[in-house]
């Protein structure tokens, strides 16, 4: 082995790094789509023979009902901790597929930016630590610390088979501490993550008439389930954003004094980042919370798709029988989704209006997760990527849900952080989701540094 | 000529004007998808043909911006009143079309039902007058009047090419009597409509976010076009039935003393009538007016179709750009689709959302049209259908719009009716529409009977 600096090797191996990326990226393994499942099982072969490549052993991809599990691990540094990698080779739909500008599967280079479902969400992750371990390897020959990793398929789409996996083969995947390599970072900004909101995602069906109506026969005496639908949804939030489901709020974990003042340390003007990025004059919410809280530590509602009539062009005119919409409530610590669905069920219940009838069905669900911010490997973890950056990285939590994480923190009894080297600004599962090409070589970089200081930190 | 009496030869025709009927409704001339342009053209040359068949003359089909319309006359009875014939040939589309249990463009005879789209709107009644008048012909040699055709193609997707010819050539169909060939009756009443109602449909599109963004990233802050819509229209219409657009209500004629009595004679409980067809235990709408009422002369909304953001199997965690819905309000005497445009529009703004930009575009219009139940030729065909039926026929307004009657009364100056023989609970619009095949040969001979005696009326 002529090398012995893993980060010169990192650098030579760019170009090689960046085509296992692309690889990856061309297989449009959308697990929501069951149209999609031979790509999933493609995706996941592909992943195993990276970590083979990479020196990992006890390689595995392990079938479930759904997606497979890839698993692999190194572990020859007896004494010395083991790290749990985590992240997903999944993507969201591509829908609406007419606002791509290319290709969604054909990564594609403009400048620094590569466009493409999946650059950064989490193909990135997925190929960067799995590269970042086979630098440390390639270069030394060995690694400071135990390395195990467990790569999914299904983390867009509920993550059943994971949830399975871990719940019921713990021991399988022991480890002290868990690098969820998921999610983002502020735009240049290093970033780790120590909470996420969980997820309550369903979808209400509400039926009218028994069969579809001519709304001029049947216009004024015939209820519409679009109205019905309508009435439910601004009753379950108001205008200002508060969350109008009696009990909801009561289930919230209070907000320590000192993660408010960890909030303070964050140079960063959220409104108007979001309002840039939205693109609106006006944010909504709950405006008596900052941004950050709304975000990061408040339980939101929103409906992510609606259906029900006539959509083609032109006209119809028509009552129709039913109409559905999916709606989904972001929980934080206290909340799960089996003690808000019911309150849920209730409020949709108490606001059906007359001649309608109305179900919430649940499609998937996540606990939210929270860790100790004081704990050592936080701390190192902190330390290596504000070394790497040439500034302080910043301690956050994150609006979106990586059910797993509370799932890992629940079982493995294991500190449980989350990295990644998105940026906010890259349109996760948006149209046109791109990512910068030197941020996630940087990335690269960046993990290797954060193993090398967790193996020398003493053992657990 | 061997027959003398129409009837008779109506019954001997039985089969082959079923033939024409079948072959009529095997062509998918869905006017509201373009896809479907050359079924539309289709049928229209079958229309022509089946016109000259019977022995119209002076036949065309006249090519418009959009569907043709079809002309044919007979008019060597002079100095007898002139009646104009209005049917239309295209239909509804078919969605959603999984739930048909035959071939929407096949049709399927079961006992005394057919089943397909259009059989009872309009092909039975386009069907119907051709044949009636055809067998009068080939009875007699000749008609006890005058008489016109002019069938259109686009009277499901806006009518436009036929209001453009009604209003710029007016001349080539001068006319004393006009009988619109569409909407229906109640279930083997004979029924004889004198109004319906006006429609003003558009289109009501929604933006929020420039792109869809993630619901974890930005769920509690980015505004949310589906919620926005959903609170737009239930800011348009209350959950009581009542229409909130300033100044709609106070634009209506008031109802008559003595229509309101004519209303009296007609003996049907329209309250469980409704509630058996609809499915449902509670009829909405404004309880302080009867069922006729605010089906036939108050002012209704309705929305017709819904959606945004994703739809699909599963789950996707978007906040999306956009959402849109279909919305109609359909009018009375006083309301024009242009005196209730501004008022829209002024509601939707009023009530749109901070940081939603909402905008109403209108699809198509139609005024509504009211005839006066004492003139002589709406008085002889209810005379004529009572005899025919053996009851008397019952005056009816229709909650339907068949903008073309108020065009054609407007331009013509005639009296205008509409007469049909699809029932009431034949499913129009809607999937596994049908009806009865002995009313629709029933109807053949109500309409003959109908023709003979508005020509046995003094010239006007």
């Amino acid at each position: 082995m002529n090398h012995s600096d893993p980060h010169k090797l990192i650098d030579e191996r760019r170009e090689e790094i960046f085509a296992d990326y692309a690889e990856l990226l061309r297989i449009p393994s959308i697990s929501a789509l069951s149209a999609h499942d031979a790509d999933t099982q493609r995706a996941a072969r592909f992943v195993s023979e990276m970590l083979r490549h990479q020196g990992l052993e006890h390689i595995e991809v392990i079938q479930t009902d759904g997606a497979p599990l890839v698993y692999a691990d190194w572990m020859r540094a007896p004494g010395k901790p083991i790290l749990l990698i985590y992240a997903h080779y999944d993507v969201q739909p591509i829908d609406p597929a007419r606002e791509w500008t290319t290709p969604p599967f054909e990564p594609t280079v403009q400048g620094d930016v590569v466009y493409g479902r999946g650059v950064t969400d989490d193909k990135n992750n997925l190929t960067g630590t799995i590269h970042a371990v086979g630098a440390l390897l390639a270069a030394r020959g060995t690694l400071p610390l135990n390395i195990r990793f467990l790569l999914e398929g299904e983390e867009e789409s509920g993550g059943e088979a994971i949830e399975h996996f871990v719940r019921t083969q713990p021991e399988r995947i022991a480890s002290d501490i868990v690098m969820v390599a998921d999610g983002g970072m502020y735009p240049n900004q290093p970033t780790l993550c120590y909470g996420c909101r969980g997820i309550l995602y369903t979808e209400i069906v509400v039926q009218g008439p028994q069969r579809d109506l001519h709304s001029g026969g049947f216009g004024g005496v015939a209820p519409n389930p679009i109205f019905a639908l309508a009435e439910i949804l601004t009753q379950l939030k108001d205008s200002q954003g508060h969350i109008l489901i009696p009990g909801l709020y009561a289930l919230m974990s209070p907000i320590s004094v000192s993660e408010r003042a960890l909030w303070q340390t964050i140079d960063r003007d959220f409104d108007s980042e979001y309002r840039a990025q939205i693109g609106t004059e006006v944010l909504t919410g709950e405006t008596e919370y900052g941004v950050i809280e709304r975000n990061w530590a408040r339980p939101t509602l929103e409906v992510h798709g609606i259906i029900g009539g006539f959509q083609d062009e032109g006209s119809k005119t028509v009552i129709p029988a039913s109409a559905r919409a999916k709606v989904s409530l972001r929980l934080v610590p206290g909340q799960t989704p089996e003690n808000v669905l019911p309150l849920l069920r209730a409020r949709v219940a108490a606001v059906t209006p007359a001649g309608i009838k109305a179900t919430v069905e649940p499609i998937h669900g996540g606990l939210p997760f929270y860790t100790d911010v004081t704990s050592p490997a936080f701390t190192t973890t902190m330390a290596a990527l504000s070394e790497e950056f040439g500034k302080p990285a910043w301690a956050v939590r994150s609006g979106g849900s990586i059910p797993i994480s509370a799932i890992f923190q629940e079982m493995l009894g294991a500190d449980v952080f989350c990295i990644g080297f998105g940026q906010s600004s890259d349109g996760a599962h948006s149209p046109n989701e791109h990512t910068s090409v030197s941020m996630f070589h940087r990335g690269v970089h960046a993990l290797a540094r954060v193993i090398d200081a967790l193996g020398a930190m003493p053992a657990v």
